[in-house]
Parts: C-alpha cells; structure tokens; sequence
C-alpha cells in the first residue's frame, strides 16, 4: 500500500509544490454559487475539479467548516471525498491534547475523515503527538515557526541552551520520525529564518502557509529550497487562489492563476 | 448582563471549585444506557442532572465528540443545552490559529455553541489568541503547565532570561488581561512547581486538570491554593465520576462521589 508522503512524493517528483488551501468563507465565494442550495460545497467542488491535476496536495481549514457547526462538518466531510485519491490532504486542525484525547482526534482525522496529514501543535510534547505519529501510512506537519505576527511572541524566544523555541522543536521532531511520518509548519513570512535554517530540516518535509495576503514572497521563498536542492516542500495558497476572479469566468482564471504559481516555482532561474 | 466570569464566581463564592469533564466515552458507560437510541446523549443527561447543583462548571471535551463527525458535533451540541444557564461552560477544544482563522473558531465555540469558555493553545502567540479574548463577556483558558509527560519537553524549558516557558506564557497572558477573561490551565500533576509559581498568578483563574486517573492529588492541590488563599481555581474531574459505577445505581453512586470531593476542598484542616 502507497503511504501518504509516498503519494506526495510522486506530485513533488512532478515539479508540483501547491498547496491548495479550502479556507471557503460563503461570504468571498462568486455571488453566481449562491443560487446552489449548498453554495460552499459546489464552490470546493469547482475549485478541486479545476486544480487536481495541477497541485500537490488540498488542505482543508477546520474553522471554516466547524463554524457551521454539525452541517459544516457533513460539508467538509463532503469536499474530503471529492478530492482524488492520488492528491494528498492535510486536515488543518492545528490539535494537540493529552494521549487519550488526542487518540480521539487522531481516529477522527485519519479514520474518520481519511485524511493523509494533519496539522498539529507541539505545545504539549511527545504524548500529545504519539497518537498520530503512530499512523505510520500517515503524516503529520507540525507546527515549528508560523507565519503570523505573533510567532514572534513564543515561537522565536531564546532558550538557554542558545537555541530558539522554534528550532528546539524542530530537533525534536527530527529525533521522533522513526516511521518518516513528520513535517514541519514554517511560515514564508520568516524568510529569514527559513535562510538560516533550511539546512537542519534533514528528511522533515515543510509545509509552508503565508505566502501571498499574508505577505511571503513565492520567490524568495522557493528559492531557498532550491538553493538547498530540498524538494519536499509544499506553498499553501488559499486566498489568492480561491477569490481570484468574482465572475463567472472564475474556473478559467482559476487555472490560469494556479499555473502561474506552479511556473514560478518551476522557473529555477528567477 | 453577567459576563461568564461572574457567573463562575458565584460558585466559587459557595465553595465549589470540581468541573465535571463530560470526556463521555461509549465504550465506558454503564451497559444500561446502551438500550437507548443515543446512550451518550442519554448518559450526558444523567450525568448534568444529577450533579449541576454542586458543580462549578462543566467543561465538554471536543475530541469526544469530533470522533463521530457530524453525528457527534450535533450531540455535543445538545448536551451543552441540557447544562443550566447558571452554571459555566468550558469548550475544551484547544484552538489556536491565525487571526482570521481564529476568528472562526471564536464564532464556534461562542457564537454557535454558546460556550462560556474556551481552552486555547498559547504556541502561536497573542493574534492567535486575540480573537477569542475581544469576546468581552467570554472566558479563556491557556494552556502554560499541563498535566500530561508530555509537558517536559517544551513547557518546562528554560529560557535564556532564566524563566521556563510556561512562566513566560503566564506573564504574558497577565499582560494581555485588560478585558479580566483570562485564566490559565496547569495540571495537578505538576504540584512542586505549582506551589511555587501560584503566587504569580495574580488575578488569573486557574483551570487543573490531572486529578484522579492522571495522579494529581486533590488534597494536596487545593491546600496550595487555600494557603494563598485564592479561590477562583476549577479542579477538573472527568473519568473517576462518569465511570465511577457500571450498575443502575450509577447516579446515586455519582452524586455520594461528587459530594465527597466538595467536601474534600471545603475541609479546610487537612
């Protein structure tokens, strides 16, 4: 059987590295999906149907969906399935409890809901992520240095063994990837700190959200793998991808804006 | 109009500090409940009505629920209704995002569900957190010191200005107090350095976790508090209630225990 990072590694040994991010707000969606019963389901539905062949991987942002409470729920349930087996999924939960709940949330990510990855936070140590490392045909991207004004606040404070928090992580997320089961979360708003420390992610791949409204530069940013010869990375696009065009025409400028991030990325010359 | 707070300080003014944690597991219950349709539902009615009058919150684990998808959201959202308006609520749900993801959250946890209160992850700083605390009548809890193994491996680093981690969180969260709704989460299993840190509590209540099946001590926890004489701390009680009797007798079983830890924290002189 084809593990999750195997299914992901096939689109990475294609040149694809989008991410395409489901952060479906009804109020940003073209006004023509409103005439649907279900507006954000047949929105997902058009915008996977228009990037499956040309993205990485589809992650889903629980938030948007729980706000909707249980019909929410059958809503992203709805999108999971329409997403094609060979395109890998990240449930974007950012979780992380105690064992036995934190097994809950596992059976419930993976189980559940089929998702190849999830997003977890590292707060609480080993315990609270074992449940979901010990899917071993799973994944899991954990949260190292994000990309919001507020990573300053924790994430980048000096330890005293003259490491930083973010870094810290990082080597011990290294040291529990027994099963190559682990990634990490590393913001495109830190290009500094990517610089510095691309070159100690050893094996983790990275998912990196911040590129694009939050103001991480594609570029630089893909550029700094490169450099590195590192090809298991992933750009998280949601915003500039899905509200890209309020039209009808959506699903053409779709394609068009999606096969402009995927020639960036290919262009090793820029 | 009561803010949530308030309405926890009335039972904290009767000398109630156990939160029932409704972390309700099917597998677990008596063998009864399993006669009816829904037996989580049915054994979450048993548990509120028989213990609302001496408790001081109860407080909803999410992964309990999230694991049966919609099926499950819908419950959780029906046992939160069966709690009277008096008594304050605690989403336990972890959440901690981007702003705007954040947001959403917030929507869920306070709009949709109604909830008093909310558990959050500090990792990725205060904008993760913010849109929870401008919700000025709600209550948040941050995690700084829990109860799990797990909390060696970052909460208690230490950082290159002397403190640990969860001390600087704690500082922070005091700093970002203005509207009075925020408390901390640290777990009874971690008793030296509660005792040494509760005078740096200041104004912010306290959420423990760990007593019972973790190994929290429940006499020793609740004398640390009583010595400084603070009183807004919420002893979270979750599997030696709800499965503290298999029979029929289970609600008469679960009020004797229940009374028994009031009178424990009354008991001033052990």
């Amino acid at each position: 059987m084809q593990t999750s990072i195997e299914k992901l590694n096939v689109k990475f040994n294609k040149g694809l590295h989008v991410c395409v991010g489901l952060d479906t707000d009804i109020n940003k969606i073209p006004k023509h999906f409103l005439r649907y019963s279900d507006p954000v389901f047949e929105f997902n539905k058009t915008v996977i149907e228009n990037t499956a062949d040309e993205t990485a991987a589809f992650k889903i942002n629980f938030a948007f969906y729980e706000r909707d409470g249980a019909k929410g729920i059958e809503n992203l349930s709805r999108t999971k399935e329409l997403i094609p087996n060979d395109v890998f999924t990240i449930a974007d939960a950012k979780r992380g409890d105690i064992g036995n709940t934190s097994q809950m949330y596992a059976e419930s990510v993976f189980d559940h809901l089929n998702f190849d990855s999830v997003t977890l936070h590292p707060y609480m140590g080993y315990d609270s992520l074992s449940p979901f490392l010990n899917y071993q045909n799973k994944f899991s991207f954990i949260l190292a240095l994000t990309s919001n004004p507020g990573s300053a606040d924790f994430e980048k404070l000096q330890l005293s063994n003259g490491r930083f928090l973010f870094q810290e992580i990082i080597e011990k997320v290294k040291s529990w990837n027994s099963n190559n089961n682990c990634g990490i979360v590393f913001g495109a708003t830190n290009e500094i700190e990517l610089q510095e420390n691309v070159a100690n992610f050893a094996k983790l791949p990275v998912l990196v959200p911040g590129v694009g409204t939050q103001g991480g530069n594609l570029k630089k940013i893909k550029k700094i793998f490169q450099n590195q010869a590192k090809l298991d990375y992933l750009i998280n696009i949601s915003r500039n991808l899905l509200y890209c065009d309020g039209s009808e025409k959506f699903p053409e400028t779709l394609k068009k804006v999606l096969g402009e991030y995927n020639e960036t990325i290919r262009n090793v010359s820029e």
